[in-house]
């Protein structure tokens, strides 16, 4: 390739010419994941953990604030507990891992081969969620009214055997967290659904500035086994939905299928009512493909790994120690500081490579500031500063105790432009649509490669063989029904009031939101 | 049972009376544990994984620290990967989970079965540890000797199939960390091994307060696969010793098993130096065998999840609102004080059952100190204070002021007492051996139900076949060659030097630590 062909971009192709493709360069270049020998299942980096671990600590925290503790359940569901719950076995035993024998033997061949003696008299499901297997111990665990409520949460990883897989968004094996409650009322269970789905939002607002819609699903798109799942669903920059987050209100299935029952103060016997709701790996595919760019990954500060990379531009070995000086003092004094409940973390890069490609290198990683000292800015007590939500090339010469003061407000400024930016994404790809023609017009793959028309917000009558048409026609489904997460939107008005489906002119009670998604 | 012939500890039975069954007593009295439905896997209830979480925040701060980094691998092993290392797949294929199928369908006789469908063409087994499947990634991270070292950790769920477990120190899944790092020389790997068998050793004495011998195993007592072991050794209050954290020098067996090569600064091809080791959920039945007693659980305050219990004693309804105001402003002055990198945490019960109940149940729990809050001590400006280290009974009267003042003070004074007392157990039990009849009749049972020696430290010439004969007789092994963790006890000159072996007469370069052991 010679020079003037060279790609304008980090990232190629570029989110227009191939959004799937330009997602797995992204996951490349920023070092997050990869694939692993194993179908299905991936390595997850240290950029990548590193990523989850904030995720994961923004969130416990959330968990312990609103009165859940943490508890760990085997990673094997006896095959016939999974059986207890028709429409959960239903769900899950189409893709799920089964172990059948506990040791391995040579085999005649030579390699080694289940042992045939060996075999378990019970096969054992690697679990794809633990509803059944913390079902049978709560049953245990409550007798009286005064053992509820139990707010349960727990980490781990599942596994739902996937062929089809991509990087955090869809993989075999996945981590994420399941908290599982049971109450006294109905009333109180689904207090609890809702109030984690609330979690949920503040969280993709707030750490991930990601904006997102809340609402239940239809019937067809439930949790197997629940009575009402609730999400939380962001929209990508294809304008495909994502799936965030759900928060489901399991009635008494569960716990009838488990025999959870306690004591009412009454004296009568009651089966518990419960909850669950999760959200897992696919939350940093998500953050990847609402603030990324051609140039590869961009990280909300909320959830960096690092808030700051000093990049030193050593000219020739004699400037070497009063550079390193300077930054050494830079980056402690920047990391006396807090941004929200962490220190402000520093990296500093002195690998001996071109500059240039050490700039893009972090550029590609996402990291919010990127600060540049040469020896003439230590000598002028300044530092050339660059933000990732600006151009590459976009930089500014800051005085050292600018930078110092200014630190925090800076990357809350870049917090809060990321959050703005999907947002306008979002809202400006959500219309609303009033007939057929108009919907079929607004998800035709008409404007380029594959344009998806976005979020369509339409009135529906509640018949499944609808959704079953639409996402034979469209591979487009309801997201959710809003209920929350769009005030303020220029559409927000049109969610809240009556009309007619626009497939069968029955009466609608209120728009749901139509999309190609994940 | 009559008055009088109330149990005088609120566990039963006592220690001296059956060890075995006083572990399972106190794990179930403080609700850190049970067993699952799933042979061999435990549930983690909320106070025993609150401990788990402490461990692992620690830990990992003192891994990152030491320049290491947080990755997730996937938990199926393909059982070509086990294969690869001879020793290895010797050590693990006997009981290891082993998945066949991806699929259930509806069997002839009505319930789910594995789909024949549905096989895979090669078995994957669910990790029983990562060597392997991580040896795989790393072959394709490293090219050159810049790429080195690499220095990974992983925390992690992993199985090995195990018939008689107990829980938390043999158990078929377990929770644990696994360090996973390449070099390029084996210096510098075996640097790090040692390095990371310093983090624990400082680790169990620092915040678990258990103090550790630290050394090599003998060769029948190293890990599948690995060129040298390192354990530290806990003494467990039945003299028994605990294996609690191993640190392997792997030497280039498993480089060259998965292909981890580099080019060095000459150009040379090289295999890369590795390393592996890793501490588990063992670590938690450590703790609770080193310091509980006959009253339950006793936590070192570095690792309890409360601090503090508050305790109010209401005298009607009349003093209740006094009280709360009192007790809501002591737990606030108390949250604002820092122990270690941890605030001072405080738990508050008000239920409304009996004072002693609640008393006892937080005794059992292990808290570090109880706070007794009643109507005249609220007037007085007092709180009655009560330390897990010493008798149930043993109450103080202590101004509010000085308690607020005092009391991380007072939490330090409490962790240096339990590490004091697990020092003196241990090295009060802990005896130099000259002989064949001595080290006999030392591990005979003789002194009661069921005397352990305790650790006996004995010249050894290093004949495997000794050790295969002491195992035979007395269930005892050796249990590491202690080069570290017994300065300043009364012992310790007898380590050092050379002399016989006890057993064949032939020359032994230093002393040898042999005990029975979980
Ligand atoms: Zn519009
Ligand atoms: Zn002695």
């Amino acid at each position: 390739m010679a020079k003037n062909e060279a790609p304008k971009t980090a990232i190629t192709p570029t989110r227009n010419e191939d959004y799937p493709e330009w997602y797995q360069q992204v996951v490349r270049a920023a070092d997050l994941a990869e694939s692993s020998p194993v179908r299905g299942c991936m390595v997850i980096k240290p950029w990548g953990y590193a990523i989850w671990e904030n995720i994961q600590r923004e969130l416990d925290s959330m968990f312990k604030a609103t009165g859940h503790k943490n508890a760990y359940f085997p990673l094997f569901i006896p095959k016939s507990f999974l059986e207890k719950e028709a429409e959960h076995v239903e769900g899950f035993a189409k893709e799920c891992a089964v172990v059948t024998h506990h040791r391995l033997v040579p085999g005649p061949g030579g390699g080694l081969i289940p042992d045939p003696q060996a075999r378990l008299e019970e096969p054992l499901i690697v679990r794809p969620t633990s509803e059944t297997i913390i079902g049978a111990a709560f049953a245990s665990w409550v007798q009286s009214y005064r053992d509820l409520p139990l707010l349960i949460n727990q980490w781990a990883n599942v596994v739902r055997w996937e062929l089809r897989t991509r990087l955090f968004l869809r993989t075999a094996e996945f981590l994420w967290q399941e908290g599982h409650t049971a109450h006294a009322s109905e009333a109180e269970a689904r207090e609890e659904t809702l109030r984690m789905l609330g979690v949920y939002a503040t969280f993709a607002r707030d750490f991930m500035a990601m904006p997102v819609l809340e609402g239940p699903k239809t019937a067809s798109e439930r949790f197997p086994g629940a009575v009402d799942t609730y999400a939380i669903e962001a929209m990508m920059q294809d304008r495909k939905a994502l799936q965030a987050g759900t928060s489901h209100f399991l009635g008494q299935n569960f716990a009838k299928a488990s025999g959870i029952k306690f004591q009412t103060k009454e004296e009568t016997e009651e089966h518990a009512w419960t909850t669950s709701w999760g959200v897992s790996t696919r939350l940093v595919g998500g953050l990847i493909m609402t603030h990324s760019d051609d140039d590869g990954l961009v990280l909300p500060p909320r959830l960096a790994p690092a808030h700051v990379v000093i990049l030193p531009v050593y000219r020739g070995d004699d400037t070497r120690a009063k550079i390193d000086e300077y930054i050494d003092g830079l980056a402690k004094e920047l990391r006396a500081q807090r941004f929200g409940e962490r220190r402000v973390e520093v990296e500093i890069d002195r690998r001996d490579i071109r500059g240039g490609d050490k700039q893009w290198e972090w550029v590609k990683k996402g990291v919010p500031l990127r600060i540049e000292i040469g020896p003439r800015d230590v000598d002028a007590g300044v530092a050339m500063v660059m933000r990732r939500d600006r151009s590459p090339k976009d930089k500014s010469s800051m005085a050292r105790g600018e930078l110092v003061g200014r630190v925090t407000e800076i990357l809350g400024d870049i917090q809060a432009t990321l959050y703005a930016r999907a947002l306008a994404v979002r809202d400006g790809n959500t219309h609303v649509i009033n007939s057929r023609a108009d919907f079929d017009a607004f998800f035709a793959s008409t404007g380029g490669k594959e344009a998806q028309g976005g979020f369509a917000l339409a009135h529906w009558s509640g018949d499944p063989e609808i959704e079953t048409a639409v996402k034979d026609a469209h591979k487009v489904t309801i997201r959710c029904i809003p209920t929350g997460g769009f005030e303020g939107a220029p559409w927000a008005d049109a969610l809240t009031g009556e009309g007619q489906c626009i497939f069968t002119g029955k009466p609608s009670p209120r728009r749901v939101v139509f999309a190609k998604s994940y």
